[in-house]
């Protein structure tokens, strides 16, 4: 796989945001890491563009800190020379459209110092609010376009929009600006690498292949918990929420995954194709299904390994009667005959009792024959585990070796945290590198950005429609009492693996 | 599952062959274990017949020694005096008629002191020359003879004969004076937790109900390699081999239990006409099949763990010229539904190069699409492994973490010797506790063993008709490389796991 003489990949990215959070706990420490891996192109720079007035050197000493905190791997005098020598720090103001002919010049000398081909990677490393106007600084100074066969793309992360006609309203400006095809809308969820991980479970394994429906398959749980709460970010979740934050690209895109029909082919618009297919089946929210398959809850103050934290409306920059979910539980049914019957709940919320994500598949019980006549059966389980560990386990039944007689429930398992696996890369190196590569398989098309707002849109409504009954359960709790009801009701529960 | 104080299992146990080899290494120790886990019966008695002239105490201290050496739990003042105080010493030359009928007074008297309630099992750990000898014994002298609502029971070990006509004139002569169900043909095999196990894998999980077919399963293989020799069995061995010694009885055994058809009920009638059926399926080896799907083998000398052991033909009491088989590979076809089209490997086997038993269930591979397209896949397994560790292993295809990009094949898999599952209780343990209690599934039924024999015959009788090339494979090798090859032939191998 080493690529990095690989013509194609020499390029330019430049960082708006070069300063942000995003840039020093993610993007460079992802930089790095593929300089260890040895996946960086041998020709390539980037030109971290921000507000500061700083010189290259503070810059550089800014982002050698940010590495010593942020970075998987080590920091090796060796690894980080070579990354250093390709950081520049270039001072702009995102609204100032006269300095974007300035970049320009500045990134096409760098370019022919660095030989890099003319290819250029802008990432939006920004609050929404300003996507727009650094797209039509591209464009009117140029730097958007390609010139002769190099390639000239645009990263940028969600949200992409706060609603359907937001979203629709974004997507119409970049388009103006860039094709689709080198639009490249970062889900990181999607480079996580146990998530990028279940296509291969599926498509490569018969067991799983074979048993991967209604037929057998009871019903698929996802859970995104998180231990966090909001931070300093107040002002973002206040216009979001966990259905916008997590629901509307996270979920839905870790759940399209683990329902889609096999491609007809590896490439990445068979892929998209198959994902979007299982968003656009997924039985509409009427007011009627609302009411009875989804639960919104928000944190009151509570205890997180032990500390006393405080509630959601007590957040900085929260409204002290915030009508903002920070949980929701939903139960989704996917209307195709592979899934008719089986239902999908998914969870997510912050200041839960765990931080984890995990899908877990419950397999069918057997008819209550045989072994099962006198005592009750434990299902099996495929457990998925997604973060802060990977691996997978089978829960399956088997003689208690201790008893003679008993029947209970184990779990085979695999440690990917055993040393011949290495510490997993983290889903930026992963993205960083597929997009320099131009392979947009692990981005988000935009019909699948758009069929998830004309499914999520009509939850935001109704839980903003009226006002919750918040805040509905305690910090490190597993969320309200109806997430439990949610799924009691139909006579099962959330396994907490 | 105390039934401890369970009248009906008030007993005496008489042992003939009290001072041998089993009694010593695996019955007192089965009997100590059952002390330590508190399942031998309130009223109990252990009476061991040998022709050893010694005294009670004599025995119970040549007893202790055994259990030190051989008991896989600690012994214990407290339990070993509970055991100590059950066991008896009757010295009694097997062929004088008139001692038995003094050995009955003997009983009588102690089932009186006891309160055993006349109920006895005669365990015959002797050599098969004195099956018949002792059972007229016991007849004439009306030592077999119920009593009221008693019980009187008859245990053997194999060899349940030489070949079928043997078999069927020990058999006839001990239900002369037993019933078939007061018969309790001992294959130690099915006494094992793992071998037990294999009905309830199959027939609690949902996952592996789904799967157990042809239309999922490639093959399925079953390895019970031994690393050591024949020791000073040479004159069992040479009237043996392996056919008659592993093949006719355990590895026939196991497959049953690993490709039956779900009983009707968990009574044991239920399960070993299921076991039965299995057995009756199997192709019949005619002399054409017998050339191309069995391999015969005898060890050469060689090396076992670094260490030089001698040949075959070199060991105490063997033919330097023998043509006795102490390895056998085998393609088996079962000729029913489920297993149409799915070949069975088998291969067994001394002085092999790993000292291990188990059964691989390899399935079908996955069409060459998708993610096969370039590169090559390997199967899923599912591994059980009966000893010496006990466990499940699955192997699947994941991606490999540390390259980003490849597919690896990795195990998901348990560990039974974790803290919580203890130590496994030895297949003689659960054997005894059974006959016992009167559960005689776990014991050869009659048509079950007719029918092996049927099976083995043309197979012995054509190792028997021609001078095999022998010694053939080294000692510390997996075998002679016919039997390599003969899973080559079919683009197969065995599992080394």
């Amino acid at each position: 796989m080493d690529q990095k003489t690989n013509k194609n990949l020499s390029s330019i990215m430049v960082i708006f945001g070069g300063t942000g959070d995003l840039t020093r706990r993610k993007l460079m420490p992802a930089l790095y890491n593929l300089v260890y891996d040895d996946l960086l192109p041998e020709h390539f720079a980037i030109v971290s563009v921000g507000r500061r007035d700083i010189d290259r050197k503070e810059y550089i000493d800014s982002v050698y800190k940010a590495l010593k905190e942020f970075s998987r791997n080590e920091i090796l005098d060796e690894h980080w020379a070579r990354l250093k020598e390709c950081i520049y720090y270039y001072q702009l103001e995102f609204n100032d459209k006269d300095r974007y002919k300035d970049l320009k010049v500045f990134l096409d000398e760098l370019d022919k110092e660095k030989h890099t081909g003319g290819n250029r990677a802008y990432y939006l490393a920004v609050a929404p609010d300003y996507f727009q106007t650094i797209v039509k600084g591209l464009d009117s100074s140029g730097l958007s376009k390609k010139e002769g066969s190099s390639w000239n793309r645009l990263i940028i992360e969600k949200p992409f929009g706060k609603d359907l006609k937001t979203a629709r309203e974004l997507n119409n400006s970049l388009l103006d600006v860039y094709t689709e095809e080198d639009i490249y809308r970062i889900d990181h969820y999607l480079g996580k690498e146990m998530i990028q991980n279940i296509m291969i479970l599926r498509f490569t394994n018969p067991v799983f292949t074979a048993l991967w429906s209604n037929k057998y398959i009871d019903n698929i749980q996802i859970t995104i918990a998180e231990d966090k709460g909001i931070g300093t970010r107040g002002n973002y979740y206040e216009e979001s929420g966990a259905l916008r934050d997590m629901v509307q690209n996270h979920i839905l895109q870790t759940l399209s995954l683990v329902a889609m029909e096999a491609p007809v082919s590896l490439t990445m618009d068979a892929i998209r194709n198959e994902k979007q297919k299982v968003i656009q089946a997924i039985e509409k929210f009427t007011p009627e299904k609302l009411r009875d398959n989804v639960v919104f809850g928000q944190y009151d103050k509570g205890l997180i390994k032990g500390e006393p934290v405080i509630a959601y409306r007590e957040e900085e920059n929260v409204d002290p009667k915030s009508n903002i979910e920070t949980f929701v539980a939903l139960k989704m049914h996917i209307n195709n005959f592979r899934w008719y019957g089986t239902p999908f709940y998914v969870r997510t919320g912050k200041r839960l009792g765990v931080n984890q994500a995990e899908i877990v598949v419950q397999f069918k019980a057997l008819p209550n024959i045989l072994y099962f006549e006198q005592t009750s059966q434990e299902p099996n389980l495929l457990v998925i585990r997604i973060q802060p560990k990977v691996g997978m386990r089978m829960y399956f039944n088997t003689k208690d070796f201790q008893t003679h007689n008993d029947i209970i429930s184990m779990p085979m398992e695999t440690s990917y945290e055993s040393p011949t696996q290495g510490n997993t890369p983290e889903a930026y190196e992963r993205l960083i590198y597929d997009m320099l590569r131009g392979d947009a398989t692990l981005f988000s098309r935009w019909d699948e950005v758009e069929s998830a707002w004309i499914l999520a849109e009509p939850i935001i409504k109704y839980r903003e429609s009226k006002e919750q009954n918040f805040p509905n359960y305690h910090a490190g709790s597993m969320g309200p009492l109806k997430a439990f009801e949610l799924l009691a009701n139909d006579g099962r529960k959330w396994w907490n693996i």
